[in-house]
C-alpha cells in the first residue's frame, strides 16, 4: 500500500466531480462533504484499498485516517479531503497511517508532482501527469495535475483519481464552475471498460498565490479574463484523461471515435459510447482487424435513432462504407495501414442531424482479460 | 458458407421475436412482414455471412434468395422465411443458392435435427438442440427446436438464430402469445458480451399435424389446456438459451445471477445485467477470484435503487458479504471452491424491495479476444 500527503500552507480553494456509482467508497462520502465547504488545506491519499464496500469499519477507518492528517498537517478535520484507491470489499487498517503521515508532514517539499503520480498507481504502468502556464489578468499562472487510472474506467467520471492544482486565486463557485463544465469533454468521455469506479475523483485546487503578483480574484466561471485559463485548463484535463486510456489496462491502442450526423449531441454521444464500450469492436481492433460491420451492429443497439442505409463509417480518412454499404472503392490495404497504426480515428456518420461527440477507448487484449483474472489473488 | 431448407408439406403457422438492434438486417425486414402473415411453408437460412449492412445489393440478395426457394419448395414468395447469420457487412452472393436449394428441396427428409442445428453453426463449438412431448387436450404433442450463437449475445432477443416447432394445432395469435411471453425468461435474460446482433430471430411453428388426432386447435395464449405445454415450451426456450451461454466465445463458465430485494423486478434485471455485462466481473470468473467487490461496483453502476449498507453477496451457498462489508464468517476456501465449478451461481441481495431477476452469463477469456482479434480475417 502507498500513501500521499499533498498539503500547503494555506488554505486551498477546492472544487470536485465524484463518481456516480452509487456504492461510492467510504472515503468519497466524507471528502464530498469536506469540499462543499470551498477550501482544503491537505489531501491523504492511498493505493492498495479503495476502503469501498467496507461498512462501519470503513468509516471508522477514514475518521482515523482524517484525525492523523489533522494532527500531522495541523489544521481541522474538515480542511482535509481523503481519498483512496484499490482493492473493493476488504478492510482497511489506517492505524498504520499515523506515523507515517506525521513523518511525511515533516518530509513535505515542492518535490516533483511525478513523485505523487507515482505514490497513487495502482494497475498503472505510467505515472500521469501535465501542465501549462498561462495568462491570467496581466500576470502568469500555472496549472498542474496528476493522474492514475487503468482499468474500471467508464463515465461518468472515468477518472478513478485525478488532481490538479493552480496558483491561480479564484472563489469555490468559479473554480466548480469551470471543473464542472471541463469534466464532460474529457474525462467524462474516456472508457477503458464500462466499468464504473466507486472512488473516482477529480479535484481542482486553486492556491491564490498569483494574488501576490496582482492577480485580483476571479469570483465567477463566466469571467471574461478565464478565457485563456479555460483553454488552458480544458487541454489539460483532456490531456489528462487521454493519458488514462493509453494506459487502459493491457491496452495497445486508442481509438478516437468521433460521431456525426446524429439527432443531436446527446445521442451522438450515446452512439459514440455504444461503440466504445463494444466487446467485439474492441477486439476487431486488437486483431488490426477493419470490421465495421461491427461498428454497424454497435451504432444499432444504441437504441438511437439510425438508419442503415444513410450510414457511413471512415476509419483515418479511409471511407469503409457509404449509403449503408461498403464503399465501392474499398482498399483492403489503405485500411489495414489505418488499423497497424497505434492511434486510429474512427469516424461515423448518421446521416439525420447535426448532433457531434467525440470519445475515446483502447482495444480490448488479452493481456486485459491477464490483468483481471488475477488482481485480487 | 452453409444452407440450410427446412419446409413442409402443409403451410406451417408461425411466430417469431426479432433483433432490437436499430440496423438489423436485410433478411429481418423481409421476414418480419411474412411472418405477420402467421403462416410459412419454409426457412431458408445460411450461415457466414449476416447479409446485413449490404444496403441495395443486399436487398436483391433476398430477393434472389426468396425467388430460388420459391422454386424450390413451390410456395408463395411471402410464404418463405429467410434467414442469415454470420459477417456484417459483406456483400452476399445468392445467385449460388438457386441450384442448392432445389437440390435441398429435392433431398428434403426427416432427416435428424441436430443435422440442421449442425448447419447454422459459426463460431458454435456445438450444435444446440432441445426436445419434449407433452399432452396437449387429451393427446401428446412433440416440441423441438435448435439454436445457433456463441457470439454478439446480448438482449434483447440474445438468440442469433432459433427453430421450434410443434406438431400441436395452435393459431398464429395464440402462437405468438406464447413465444412473446416464453422469450423473456429465456433468450432475453441471457448474455454473452453485451453486443446485440443484428440477425437475431427466434421463431415457433405449429404443423398442426396434433389434429389429425383430434386436437381440438388452440385459438389463444390463455386457453387452460396450454398450462403442461406453456411449462415445456418455456423449459425448452431456457435450455436452448443456457446453451447459446455456455458455448459463448471463449467461455469456460457459465454464471448463474439472481438479484433480489430490488425496488422492483425491472431494477432487478437492470441490476442483474450490469453484473453480467461487466468485463471485470466476467474475468474475475474466468480468474476463479471471489471478487465480490466488482459485484458491488456493478450494482451501483446500474444506477438503480442502492444503499451500500443493505448489500448481501453469494457465491454459490456463501455468503461472502453482508450489511455493506465482508462477511464475519467469510472462508476463502469455501468460497474458492464455488468458484472453481463449472456454473457459478451468484446472489446479490439488494435490501430495499421485493423485485427479482434472474439472469445468465459466461466468463470473459483471452480465448474471446482470440476468436474475436481475427474472426473476419
Amino acid at each position: 500500500m502507498r500513501l500521499m500527503l499533498l498539503t500547503v500552507a494555506l488554505l486551498l480553494t477546492a472544487a470536485g466531480a465524484f463518481t456516480t456509482n452509487r456504492v461510492f467508497a467510504a472515503p468519497i462520502a466524507v471528502g464530498r462533504q469536506h469540499v462543499r465547504n470551498g477550501v482544503l488545506k491537505g489531501v491523504v491519499l492511498n493505493s492498495g484499498n479503495a476502503n469501498a464496500f467496507t461498512g462501519k469499519k470503513g468509516r471508522e477507518a477514514t475518521r482515523l485516517t482524517a484525525s492523523a492528517a489533522v494532527d500531522a498537517v495541523g489544521c481541522a478535520e474538515t480542511d482535509v479531503y481523503l481519498a483512496s484507491t484499490g482493492v473493493i470489499g476488504e478492510p482497511l487498517d489506517a492505524s498504520k497511517f499515523e506515523g507515517v503521515l506525521e513523518d511525511c508532514a515533516k518530509r513535505v517539499a515542492d518535490g516533483p508532482w511525478i513523485d505523487a503520480a507515482k505514490a497513487i498507481m495502482t494497475t498503472d504502468t505510467f505515472p500521469k501527469g501535465a501542465a501549462a502556464t498561462v495568462d491570467l489578468d496581466g500576470g502568469t499562472v500555472s496549472i498542474a495535475g496528476i493522474a492514475k487510472g487503468s482499468g474500471m474506467i467508464a463515465p461518468d467520471m472515468a477518472t478513478m483519481l485525478s488532481f490538479v492544482v493552480t496558483d491561480a486565486d479564484i472563489a469555490p463557485v468559479a473554480l466548480q464552475g469551470l471543473l464542472s463544465e471541463g469534466v464532460e469533454p474529457s474525462f467524462n468521455s474516456i472508457t477503458v471498460d464500462s466499468d464504473t469506479s466507486t472512488s473516482d475523483t477529480l479535484m481542482l485546487f486553486a492556491t491564490g498565490a498569483a494574488s501576490a503578483d496582482g492577480q485580483a480574484k476571479v469570483e465567477r466561471a463566466d469571467d471574461a479574463r478565464l478565457g485563456d485559463f479555460r483553454a488552458a485548463l480544458n487541454d489539460l484535463l483532456k490531456d489528462l484523461a487521454l493519458q488514462v486510456v493509453r494506459d487502459g489496462e493491457g491496452a495497445r491502442k486508442m481509438v478516437e471515435i468521433t460521431v456525426k450526423g446524429a439527432e443531436n449531441d446527446l445521442a451522438a454521444k450515446k452512439i459514440a459510447m455504444s461503440i466504445a464500450n463494444s466487446p467485439l469492436v474492441k477486439t476487431a481492433v486488437a486483431g488490426e482487424d477493419a470490421n465495421w460491420g461491427r461498428i454497424v451492429m454497435a451504432v444499432g443497439k444504441s437504441g438511437e435513432m439510425a438508419d442503415r442505409d444513410r450510414l457511413a463509417i471512415w476509419f483515418g480518412d479511409v471511407r469503409v462504407a457509404v449509403n449503408g454499404e461498403r464503399d465501392p472503392a474499398y482498399s483492403e490495404e489503405a485500411t489495414t495501414a489505418v488499423m497497424e497504426r497505434e492511434d486510429i480515428p474512427v469516424t461515423v456518420d448518421i446521416g439525420l442531424g447535426s448532433g457531434t461527440a467525440t470519445v475515446w477507448t483502447c482495444d480490448l487484449t488479452k493481456e486485459y482479460v491477464a490483468i483481471n483474472g488475477d488482481y485480487r489473488s
